[in-house]
């Protein structure tokens, strides 16, 4: 990327407060920022550091005030506006693999690639699958059998898709992930514990992107269900038969038990657990490290174990950390209780 | 499959409340399921799904009432009886792979290979390793050398068994788990942390089921071990040394700390935490994410964290909840404290 | 291994308490050891395993008292003198691969390899790619474009290092392992959330090791930067943008969000969280399954979610058993208070 700031300006829609002709070619964080690179300010927390950045020009929220002589260009959402540069500096990076099938994948001929399709070193594709247009497969990842992958999607190395599984267009999947393993289903006896086969899928919609290692299992029968546009992040665990609505937001590390339905919208901070057989609806925002033991109602913000709605749990919270105070009191009218009572 | 509504009812040993000649051709959930599917109910949560339920016929507890009308099989234990149909289903399907050996995969002249053994495309096998009948290794799995791995095993794409571990017979192994890497073993110094190498192996003993993406590290000296039957979720974390009983069933995102040791029949909840060194005794029940730091003596129930009786848990979350009663109780005696001192 | 005991005090700077023609071939914990085996106490709760330990010889604190008639080697910390034996035992196993480069593997014409490196079978390393002298890279593993390994590193099958990541010298990295996954960036909007491009990457610095099956995400912009001496467990997430000091040690399952920075010689217990873009300084030390949420001072022990210091954490974990007491004891002055008001 070569970009003048006036060229940055036109692009992300805002307003120039700073040189136009300095010449950017990089972006970066506010506190490593050279001069011919652009940054950001989205969180207040960093705004102090616009005095000492060395950053060629950076992005901010157009409400913000005190900004004489910072090179500086007024954004309605600095987050989006330096979206979109990363954006412009990505698509002038080398794609990771060319179109075309290589040698040494094992591609069955029962399987139906489509057009432009890029598939790496060592990738198998199993019979009766079925790969979309402008798909991107990359090295050492397993397509089982029937599996479904839309178009323009992008699995990275080491994925693993398994039979009948079935993925929308525009899907990203990172390395190490596991879509469409048996669910953790078991008749319990006095033997031990009874197999209960899996034969369900996974189905995920459009525009979704799951991070590494994450595992997502096939349900019991039916489907496992992650709606379009939802982010999934590292190392989550998915349950049988979970559905996950539209555009959800699951931090890393969170797990589902199974059958839970979650709607469109929801937000979960990393390493949350969530239930299961319970129903959390549309916009519920649950904080980091939560464990949700029943159904939540639609925009509800909740934190805790177990979850509760967020003000109540942080009163609580609150009270806790005043318990020493708290025995103190009541130590001092136990001693008066008693000397009254004499 | 393809039974009629008596075929199903002498395949679980129940007792048809329904007409014997339905069409039932596949099995679903109590909410999803067709007129053509068998369904069942084992959570009296769907109870009320019964008045609406499309399914041909309901494996259902044979000491429910109000059935008059329903289209139901009545069984002593309905997840065993769907279990049961599941297995009919599955039997059918075709099988993920064949035996014999994929050209591409790359078994050493010093591994032993047993009768029916399928191995997939991208395996490798080293030297030394033992492979037992019919065992299935699938797509770009790795065996380490000397590996040891029962009869009857199926592991799915891309695990990793490393050097000197042991499989038993009929152990299910999913995607991406690795079995075998090196206990988080260090001697801490003013200089940083040694490394103590970790010459010890695992042993996972027969009808052992394991998830996707755990983690199951070979002791410092010795074993890691893994008891019969044991069921084993995604994303766990075994650490060095830890021994495991029979038939637990430990759900995911479950992690132990090193050295302890578990009885037999334990259960234990996604997301718990198991210190180093304890011990855990037979029948132990385990919450979702508690976090046990003391031995657990045979048959209890525990929760939170620490992890103590789940009854003196549960009361201390109840009273946790009456904080602000208490504080707004505490707040009025001390203002009538001051007003009879007064 | 064959020493005798007199050998082994040799070895590790040790004073004999038994005979000095004990032959040893092994290693063992102290309960599993046989008469050929060394073993070692370093955790007091094994103490009194010595009087019934079957060990040829046992390695013990100096300081230790009661020894008398004790097959013992006297040493000033029998966890770093048991790891010197173990290191002794660890020479004498075959290697686990032997220099040169696998047919398998697709090492790309572009790619610079150093002497005495061992590339196994099916390994992809891609163009750009720089390998130092004496790293081994096992099976299945994959270095993506521009990596670069340094020397004397060991990575294990089924590795995932993507393109432009930096490894420094002698980091050992296991099986299932992915560095640098894009991180979970995106803008979120009323039509759902974009992705924010991950153009940075991932650099980690000399004698680091990385357990089993985690993830550690590239930067947005910039560097997400493990330092020397780390040590990461299994399962650990760690975000975009984080920075991770010298001679960290980090268990199992923790996970981290973005642009977090920790100093030197921090130790986290396992499953712990670490909020985004906060400070923990040198040494500080978080109990297992604590969630940060703002900075750490140095050399503080934090524990509890939130994180406080840890006598506080107990203070108030001890308060929480005491609340069934304290309500009664609360009722018991409210009757009073009824009584003395009527």
């Amino acid at each position: 990327m070569k970009l003048t700031t006036q060229e940055i300006t036109n692009l992300v829609g805002g307003k120039l407060q700073c040189a136009p002709d300095i010449i950017i070619t990089g972006a970066a964080g506010i506190t490593e920022a050279s001069p011919s690179d652009i940054s950001f300010i989205a969180n207040p927390k960093y705004t102090a550091q616009l005095a000492s950045t060395q950053a060629g020009a950076v992005l901010v929220a157009e409400t913000m005030t005190g900004l004489e002589n910072r090179p500086v260009i007024l954004v309605k959402n600095p987050h989006l506006a330096f979206a979109t540069v990363l954006h412009a500096i990505a698509a002038e990076m080398p794609p990771l693999i060319e179109p075309g099938i290589h040698p040494s994948a094992l591609v069955a001929a029962a399987a139906a690639i489509g057009k432009d399709v890029a598939i790496g070193p060592y990738v198998i594709i199993e019979k009766g699958a079925i790969i979309g247009d402008n798909t991107r497969i990359l090295a050492h990842t397993y397509i089982g059998r029937n599996a479904r992958i839309g178009a323009g999607c992008l699995l990275y190395p080491l994925v693993t898709i398994r039979e009948n599984v079935s993925l929308g267009c525009n899907v990203i999947i990172h390395s190490g992930t596991v879509i469409g393993s048996d669910g953790f289903g078991f008749v319990p006896g006095r033997d031990g514990h009874l197999k209960v086969p899996q034969i369900g899928t996974v189905e995920i919609a459009n525009d979704v992107e799951i991070g590494a290692n994450a595992a997502i299992d096939r349900a019991t029968t039916g489907k496992t269900i992650i709606g379009q546009g939802t982010k999934i992040d590292n190392l989550v665990h998915i349950a049988h038969n979970v559905h996950i609505g539209k555009h959800c937001f699951i931090t890393a590390q969170v797990g589902f038990a199974g059958s839970g339905t979650l709607g469109n919208f929801v937000s979960i901070g990393g390493q949350c657990g969530i239930g299961g057989h319970l129903t959390v609806e549309d916009g519920v925002s649950i904080a980091a490290r939560s464990g949700v033991i029943g159904d939540i109602a639609a925009g509800q913000m909740v934190s805790g174990y177990p979850a509760r709605p967020h003000k109540e749990e942080m009163r609580m919270q609150a009270l806790m950390h005043r318990l020493p105070e708290l025995y103190t009191k009541i130590k001092k009218l136990l001693r008066e209780d008693d000397s009254t009572a004499s």
